[in-house]
């Protein structure tokens, strides 16, 4: 449902050495042959044709090979400026171009040579010498659109001659994070907090767990939400915090919609007197998708639609909001950057059981390892409250409703990375 | 042998939000409690201590519930200016510091309400009150020395008050390309290049193929291994491309050591005399491990030691120098990075056969699909040539000498990403 309707942002040309992780957004087809000359592949010698008696034979170049005479050296990156006459050679290095005359390479290790001479052992086989445009002919598509550009696909495109890709612009995800009891970490707008000592946390004001400071937490949120954005391809825009205020959660919508791809809130999502997310929503001009998912956590999640834009409202609290990023942002941000949405999904042995069954489907953090054997996932300890919830996760274990798999079993893992 | 004795370079600390991906150098602890003070868990009442008859109770209120009178709501992030007394109730929000006197926090459904008075079913559970430092203790350890950060992680530092974070220095790699025969797509320093319209093939020059331009081919190697580089957690420092010349690549690589954790050279791997990298490998300075390895592709891999840093020559061919990149390379960058070195290896099964069994150990760029059946791993068509031999590979598969399995068969895989 959310996936449906999504229009990717744009296309944007990237620089080569900067194009790592961007998604190819029209196929590359190569502008010319490659290798776009004649080359040797090996270091050895360029052989004329042969001939029975090539002229006076030192001694000491015995066996029963063919005898050439030695007219010099090829070295790569320059011209020839020899012609092999029959009975011919000259000496060649890797990636050089053969000189006129040349109808095979051998490589090196499989001559005798004395002086100018060289005695090459039957004939040899004609795969050292690669013709132009062998690997890859003008006008041939190399790579496909959709393409993720790792290292090997960018030394193609520069190896062709390339020096910027036209590539799917990063998704602007516009992130908002409400709730009047939040601290900004940083210091930035809406903060209480002075600027601190590097490497130093911020806040814990003396008294902070007393009575003379507002009992506020830091926005953990919006942190954690970037990151996961940009692991995602996409770009993060701050709305900054909200106020629990509904006038102002709607103006801040209407401008996240204008400026970025997707929105994506947390906090306000739940049914409550303090709880704007859905009327803020629609408020700000949206379509509401749906406002709960049978799932834990994450249960509170509300989804909006206006036009091609979707409004996402994830939990407050932390491991919650996290979980929905994952299995329900994610997607999104990937196919908004031209990327497949789907998740990395697989089966898994269960290194510890499952403590309990639950009611609806449920999502456990968990640590995934791969061995000799295959894949084991241990779910990670309950601890109390949340906000370690997920430490030390690389994967979501998708547990079906009322079942509690023992050590040993399969269970579906959702890798997170 | 490579990583023994290798010294991360260094700790930098980098703001919260630029931490994605970084390496936490040091052990964090809570610099004080989480939460910082008792809190609600769920929007609902605070109830004072229980009282048989409250005063007057408004009539359609039944049940056998327990009757609180409300004196007001507690919004989150304010301290309450309410003291609950024996029969008193107030309304609180998630997040909210309950008032003095709390006893218990009841969630919202569970309760009756009728104009300033609720009736509440039994004894309310304790588990909607959090206590200051429940989660974490003022001086706990929440993160150990040697984390990869992501949004989790990222998450719990916000919360505790964190605004920059200690982390390991990304390594310096030194990248060093040589062969005379190579041009720069981007026309830097060496290149033959003029400047090219953006999007545009960077040469292919009127008669490119013919004999009146130098037979050179595009630098693709000092792309890929940037990319490999910068994915494994390394910064990359560009030598530029060097001439086939001892000398120059001597006093290059005698800088690199100063400059940089690794050198990575490409190119001049091999053993004829056009091959300087191990003789300048020594020159400079370095006690060489060993200059070839009996693996296909890779077998020419040069390794030296100069003190506590490393030199790796990698051969020129771009298909072999990224197998050797991935193989070599990317464990020493990663350790140097405080990462684990090894990469994430398991069974797949084959999708399609093996085409013939290898003298030595080799590694078959490879496609490795995750579904609910497992993992399965084809390996790529064989093209000529090797520019495009790894595109679209996502794995390696790791074949032992003299085997050729068939599909279905289980193979090892190298995960590259």
């Amino acid at each position: 449902m959310l996936l449906a309707g999504l229009k990717p942002p744009g296309l944007v040309k990237v620089k080569l050495e900067e194009s790592a992780g961007r998604v190819l957004a029209a196929a590359v087809t190569a502008p010319g042959p490659f290798p776009p000359f004649p080359r040797s592949l090996v270091d050895g010698y360029a052989l004329g044709p042969p001939v029975a008696a090539p002229g006076t034979i030192p001694t000491g170049l015995a066996g029963p090979g063919v005898i050439y005479r030695l007219l010099g050296t090829v070295p790569a990156g320059s011209n020839p400026d020899i012609t092999l006459s029959p009975g011919t050679a000259a000496a060649i290095f890797t990636g050089a171009r053969p000189p006129a005359g040349t109808v095979a390479i051998v490589p090196r290790e499989l001559v005798g040579r004395r002086g100018d001479f060289i005695s090459v052992p039957g004939l040899p086989p004609g795969r050292y010498l690669e013709l132009a445009g062998a690997e890859v002919a003008a006008g041939e598509e190399v790579l496909a659109a959709g393409t993720t550009l790792g290292p090997a696909e960018i030394g193609l495109l520069a190896a062709l001659g390339f020096r910027e890709v036209l590539v799917y612009q990063r998704p602007r995800v516009v992130l908002a994070t409400s709730g009047s009891e939040l601290l900004d970490p940083a210091g930035k707008e809406g903060s209480l907090l002075k600027s601190n000592p590097a490497g130093t946390p911020a806040g814990h004001q003396a008294g902070y767990p007393g009575v003379n400071v507002p009992p506020r937490i830091y926005n953990s949120n919006f942190y954690a939400m970037a990151a996961a954005v940009e692991a995602a391809g996409g770009r993060v825009i701050s709305l900054g915090p909200l106020a629990d205020n509904l006038e102002e959660q709607v103006r801040a919508y209407r401008s996240a919609l204008e400026e970025g791809d997707l929105l994506l809130a947390t906090g306000g999502a739940g049914g409550s007197a303090g709880d704007f997310t859905a009327a803020a929503f629609t408020r700000a001009g949206g379509e509401v998708l749906f406002t709960e998912l049978n799932i834990r956590p994450g249960r509170r999640v509300i989804a909006a639609r206006s036009g091609e834009k979707l409004m996402l409202g994830l939990p407050g609290n932390p491991p919650a909001a996290l979980v929905a990023c994952y299995l329900l942002a994610r997607p999104v941000i990937r196919a908004l950057g031209g990327r497949e949405p789907a998740p990395v999904t697989f089966p898994a042995r269960l290194a510890a059981a499952i403590d309990r069954p639950r009611v609806e489907r449920a999502f456990l953090w968990a640590q995934a390892r791969a061995s000799g054997n295959g894949w084991e996932v241990t779910p990670l300890p309950r601890r109390p409250g949340g906000i370690r919830a997920a430490i030390g996760a690389n994967a979501l274990i998708d547990l079906p409703p009322g079942t509690a798999p023992g050590p040993g079993e399969e269970v579906t893992v959702i890798m997170l990375s």
